[in-house]
């Protein structure tokens, strides 16, 4: 699996295009070759030490992707980003929501309220690394949209939040009320004010004594080891674990163990990249693995995958009109924000691993094989076609403005 | 677990006392301490993914020993080496199955056989750690004993597989002949010169062909890739997993992909140390858990364990008499070879893993809970008097030369 993610990867990047798709279409090849099937791959879809490792890769690469966002940061972009990321997340869900109401008349309603969901985020890895190519990360539009995907994480683990939430009180016959909702809401923001604040006030000390520590590995202990708590404490309170690896990145900092960090040694960065490395691409090829592509022979499958991705499109075009400074490119705010990459596959993930009884009373998995290829199609599109149009709409409008 | 790890390392560092035996006596306190138990170390011991993850420490423990011997050094310390390796395998094997056949007259011969295998190998890492601290790395003694130690490897896994291939034999009722017992042998000896050969001449190739890929993290793919397919190879033909997790590190060199390394890349030892990081103190956390200190409460098991230790040190002092060339300080090597860690873990380890069936026909595992408890108590033991005793054998003789 770790070979087909590297070469994957390795192809992807060659053609200049995201490595994760590399590794994911990397995982879609081996699964649906019968001939590669009978060297081995089938069992690992189902194997539990491979689901178990993936699910510690998606932690840690949370984890990662809170490293590299800011709390300060999140703040200073203020009320532009915070309007885009709102209207970027709210169009698309109920975008997604008819959608999958249209294509799945028969399904449950929170089974098409989650595949809305799972259209909420934005990829920030994506826009960011084009905006960085292009030389334009410092650029106000490149903030705007940055902050904004930020944002727009924590939203999407929020609807997650309340979607697991409502579809674990369905499993169990009960349903959930609007104080439920307003209970989970307030308990997952909670969770992410009371991890960053104790975060904040506790990890500097926390890293002070460790400096004085000898053992070899301490800063990737400690920092692995408080990512994990904070997962296990998200799980404990109800949420997705994925919001505590990512609060806990988000409140480690640089600022936090630099002074204690002896000569020589390596940022936390540094040191959990090669952690990241293994674990991380297990995830995504093993996502591609349980994709069938005999989903799409089905026409209404695949008219169902590209409206969809129509809809996540068009979804996050809104946007663009929340942007209230003048002289931002808009088209360039809209299109970044299109790529759902790796939060998307994440959702279709959880989706997989939960049920719902359906009318008859059998449990039923909340998004089926069908659906799952369907939303990987989306997320696969929407991250192929950004690039290019990124890259369009912001030399296009340079030139315009020239 | 990992906090524990590094706890019980940082005091074990502190005090100037190996780091692994922290993490193992840091999992033997957790795992006795009832109230401790009660927030929640119990399930670990069985869980399935925990002992997957320790598992792959293993493996990659076992690639990291091999990075660090090379086989250009095992067949250049020569004669001496093999001779004190020889010596030094073979009588703590027939001492620790006496030893275990007075101590458990009702148990199995193969079990016997089983505690004399878990005393033969010793444990590198430590003594080369004392040598370094002291000064004496490069001295004939010193390379005399560090060769011995890889050979010492080498056997140890040998009779491990031979053992192994016995008790599986036995449980599905037939008995191991000696043309089995060959069979073994040459099915170990022949993997791992196909293995090196293989490895010397093909890896080369493959990472010349590597250094050309742009994609980050494609060294240590590709190391822990060969490490994995080789150990996957060992399972394939008999051998336990980690034999050829060693061989692949031993073949593995620094030569073969350092001309392909690009300008600020680490090196392979430099890639694997924070995955090794992570993973091998679980190993021995967990081995530390399932020690049950009650066990001592019972006298006979204390006699059998402080026996079994005195056959592990007189063992290995037959080695000195191995030794040909003069000149050299023959006790320093008898002394230098007496702990057992890593590899007589692995040992227990694997025999908790095994079943053969009693008297009564029902499946019981080859080490049981009372006689892990003693071979750790050995290992614990053996580690723990090798650097003071090994200061006081160098130092005193060198002073008796002056």
């Amino acid at each position: 699996m770790l070979l087909i993610a590297k070469l994957g990867g390795e192809f992807f990047e060659r053609i200049k295009q995201p490595i994760v798709l590399g590794e994911l279409l990397g995982g879609i090849i081996i699964g649906n070759l019968v001939i590669l099937g009978f060297l081995g791959f089938e069992p690992l879809k189902t194997n539990e030490v491979i689901g178990a490792l993936a699910e510690i890769g998606v932690i840690i690469l949370l984890f990662e992707v809170g490293l590299e966002s800011n709390i300060g940061e999140m703040f200073e972009v203020g009320w532009s980003s915070l309007l885009v990321a709102l209207a970027g997340v709210i169009t698309p869900f109920f975008l997604g929501w008819g959608v999958a109401a249209y294509f799945l008349p028969g399904e449950d309603m929170l089974v098409h309220i989650f595949i809305g969901a799972a259209l909420c985020a934005t990829s920030i890895g994506i826009t960011a690394r084009v905006l960085k190519d292009l030389g334009r990360l410092r650029a106000r539009e490149s903030r705007v949209i940055l902050g904004a995907a930020v944002i727009d994480d924590v939203l999407g683990l929020l609807i997650l939040a309340v979607v697991v939430g409502a579809i674990e009180a369905a499993a169990i016959g009960t349903e959930l009320t609007l104080a439920g909702v307003l209970l989970i809401t307030v308990k997952a923001i909670a969770f992410l004010f009371v991890a960053v604040a104790a975060g904040r006030y506790l990890m500097p000390h926390v890293f002070r004594h460790a400096g004085r520590l000898a053992v070899r590995g301490i800063f990737l202990t400690l920092a692995i080891s408080f990512c994990f708590l904070l997962a296990w404490l998200a799980a404990k309170v109800g949420l997705a674990p994925i919001v505590g690896a990512f609060a806990a990145g988000m409140v480690l900092d640089d600022s936090h163990y630099e002074p204690f960090r002896k000569k020589g040694e390596k940022t936390l960065e540094e040191l959990i990249k090669p952690v990241g490395d293994l674990l991380v691409p297990l995830f995504f090829v093993l996502i591609g693995l349980k994709v069938d592509l005999r989903t799409f022979a089905r026409p209404e499958l695949l008219t169902f995958a590209v409206t969809l991705t129509i809809a996540a499109i068009i979804g996050k075009q809104i946007c663009s009109l929340a942007v209230r400074e003048k002289g931002i490119n808009r088209l360039a705010v809209g299109v970044g924000m299109i790529p759902r990459g790796e939060v998307g596959l994440i959702f279709v993930g959880i989706g997989a691993s939960l049920v719902l009884p359906n009318a008859q009373g059998v449990d039923e998995p909340v998004i089926d094989v069908a659906t799952y290829g369907v939303v990987v199609f989306m997320v696969v599109f929407t991250t192929l076609i950004t690039p290019p149009a990124l890259k369009w709409a912001i030399e296009n409008k340079g030139r315009a403005a020239r």
